[in-house]
C-alpha cells in the first residue's frame, strides 16, 4: 500500500476527529515532513484535506477522481474482483486492455478504469460514448470455472450487482432489462458488455465490460440517444460520486462472482426477475436477421431467458435486443 | 500466382506429356533461360522434373513438402476455406498464429500450416504432439454467421469433412468419435480443437485447429499412447503425400463450410451419425468434474449430442471427454 493510501486510510478511520502529524508520523513510520509532503501532494489531486498546527489532519472530502491505490484501500478485502486495479487517463476500451492482460496470463480480478475510451464500445459492435470523467468506464477479467453454454449466468450476475450499487448509492431502483442493461424510470443508464474466449466446453476467460453513465448532462447525449439514454446525475439532479460508486459496483460483483461460484445462480436469477422488467412481459426478440415473438416465462438453469412462442413452443434465448410489447 | 506454381500448372495440366520450353516460355511470356532457372529452383526443393532436350519438361512426382503457392494452386478455387494458405517451417502453434491474423481483422478463410509446432495444444490444455513434416499441422480462420450456442455444427462440420478427405486419400474407413476425434480401428490419428472469440450472441471468430497424424511411425509415439493413438502410414504400412492430403481436407471443409452456411446442417448430422462411433451407444461422458451416464441418441440442431440418462431425462452434451461402455 502507498504512503498515500495508508494516510487516506488513516484520515478514512478517524472520520471527523483530526490526526495528529506526530501520530501518523509514528503509526506509519515516516518523518512528519514526509507525511506533509504526501498531504500536499494528495491536496494537489483534490483531496481535500485540513490541517490545522494544534489537532492535525482531517479529510473533509475526496475528489471525484479514480485513484488506483484509494479504490484498492476503500474496496479492502475481496475475493476475487479488485484484487488489483489499473487506473488509466484514456485508452481505445477497458476491454481490450482486459484482453491483452488475459493473453499475458494475468490472474482474474483485475480491474481496469479508463477516465475515457476513444473506441468504447457496446454490445453486437455498436458504439458506446464514454466521456471524460463522466461515467464510470471499466472492464474485469474473468476465469469462471463455468461451460461456455453456461456464460449467461455471469451476465445475470452482472447485472443484479450493478443495479444493487446503483441502487445503494442513488436510492434509484434501477430495472433490468433482458440481457444486460441498467434502466432507470425506462432509459438505460448502465449497460454490459461481455465477451469470452473459449473452446467447445471450456472458458478460457471472459471479458466483462461495464460502462455506466455516472454525471453526464443531458446535452453530452446525442439527440438521438436522449429519448433511451439517461445518467444518474440527469434523473437525481446532483452529482454522483464515481469512486464511491466504483467502489459499491465492485463490492457486489465480488459478491455475486462468488455466488455463482457456489452454484447459488438460482438465488440471483430470482432477484433478477424481481427487478427485471422482462419476465412475464409480451416481447419481441431480435437476434439478427430471426425474431422471436412470445412471452417472456422465466429464466433457465444457465440464465437463457425461456419465451413462450405464440404457437406454444419454449424457445431458449440467448443475447438478442428485446422490445417489450406491453 | 508465382512462377513456380504457373509452370507446376501448366506441367500437372500435360499429366504425362512433356510440354517443351518453348511453350512454357510463349504461354508464361518469360525466357526459356528464366523457365530453366526455376525448374531448377523446384528440382531442389524435390519437384521431380524430367529435362528432355528434345521433348520438354514433364512431373514425375511432386515432393512432401507444403507450398503454400502450389497448395493454392492445386486447391483451385474454393468458396472461402483456402483463399490464402501461409506455410511455417516451425511455430508455436497455428491456432494462436490465426487468432492473431484475427485480431489483424484478417478475412476468413486464411490457413497457417506448420511443419512442427513447438507448442501444439489439443483440447482442455492437453498437448499435441506436432513431429517435423510427420503430420498435418494446421489451422483456419473462419468468421460464421452462427451463434456461439450453434458452434458445434462446425465441430461436427470439420469431422465429416476431415473423415471423408482421409478416406479419400487413403481407402481407410475412419469414424467419428465424439465430439471431434477420428479413429482408425479404434485409434486416433487425427483431432480438431475449435477456440471461439464471442460475445453473448454472436461469435466474433472462429480457430479452427486440426492435427493429422499422417507419416509418423509407431516409433514416434510415446509408449503411453501407443495404444490409443495410430498414424496413417502406420495403419497403411506406406507413405501418404502430406500436400495431396491437405489439399482434399481443406476441399471438404469448404464444402461443408458452405453446407452449414447454407442451413444444411440436418444432412451434415446424419452423415456424422452414419460414420459415428458414438450414436446408439452407451456412454460414460465426462465433462470437468461433471459424469452423464446414458445412452447417446442423436445429434441436436445445434450439434450437441443428445444422451438419454439411465432416469430417462435427455441431457444436451457439448464437448466432454466420451467413453464407450460397450
Amino acid at each position: 500500500m502507498s504512503l498515500d493510501v495508508q494516510i487516506l486510510t488513516a484520515l478514512r478511520a478517524a472520520s471527523d476527529v483530526a490526526v495528529s502529524g506526530a501520530e501518523l508520523s509514528q503509526k506509519l513510520r515516516v518523518s512528519r515532513a514526509a507525511i506533509w509532503a504526501r498531504v500536499e501532494e494528495l491536496r494537489s489531486l483534490g483531496y481535500d484535506i485540513e490541517a490545522s498546527p494544534h489537532k492535525g489532519y482531517r479529510l473533509l472530502s475526496t475528489p471525484d477522481v479514480l485513484h488506483a491505490d484509494d479504490l484498492i484501500s476503500r474496496l479492502g478485502k475481496t475475493k476475487v474482483v479488485g484484487r488489483d486495479i489499473r487506473v488509466f487517463q484514456e485508452t481505445t476500451s477497458t476491454n481490450d486492455v482486459i484482453d491483452k492482460l488475459a493473453r499475458d496470463g494475468v490472474k482474474e480480478g483485475v480491474v481496469v478504469f479508463a477516465d475515457s475510451q476513444t473506441r468504447g464500445r457496446g454490445r453486437l459492435g455498436r458504439k458506446w460514448m464514454s466521456p471524460a470523467r463522466r461515467g464510470l468506464w471499466f472492464s474485469i477479467l474473468l476465469r469462471p470455472d463455468l461451460r461456455p453454454q453456461e456464460v449467461t449466468r455471469l451476465t445475470v450476475a452482472s447485472a443484479t450487482a450493478l443495479r444493487r450499487a446503483i441502487e445503494s448509492q442513488t436510492g434509484l431502483k434501477p430495472e433490468i432489462k433482458w440481457p444486460n442493461d441498467i434502466l432507470v424510470y425506462g432509459k438505460k443508464v448502465a449497460g454490459i458488455l461481455m465477451e469470452l474466449s473459449a473452446e467447445l466446453d471450456q472458458i478460457k476467460y471472459v471479458v466483462l465490460g461495464i460502462g455506466v453513465d455516472v454525471n453526464l448532462n443531458p446535452g453530452d447525449f446525442p439527440a438521438e440517444l436522449r429519448k433511451i439514454a439517461t445518467s444518474l446525475k440527469a434523473e437525481l439532479d446532483r452529482p454522483i460520486s464515481r469512486p464511491d460508486l466504483a467502489v459499491a459496483i465492485l463490492r457486489e460483483l465480488d459478491s455475486d462472482y462468488a455466488r455463482i461460484s457456489a452454484g447459488q445462480f438460482p438465488a440471483l436469477a430470482d432477484e433478477w426477475a424481481k427487478h427485471g422488467t422482462t419476465i412475464g412481459r409480451d416481447v419481441v426478440i431480435r437476434m439478427g436477421n430471426r425474431q422471436v415473438r412470445g412471452r417472456a416465462e422465466s429464466l433457465g438453469e444457465d440464465g437463457e431467458l425461456l419465451v413462450r412462442t405464440e404457437h406454444g413452443h419454449l424457445e431458449r434465448i440467448v443475447g438478442g435486443d428485446v422490445t417489450l410489447e406491453k
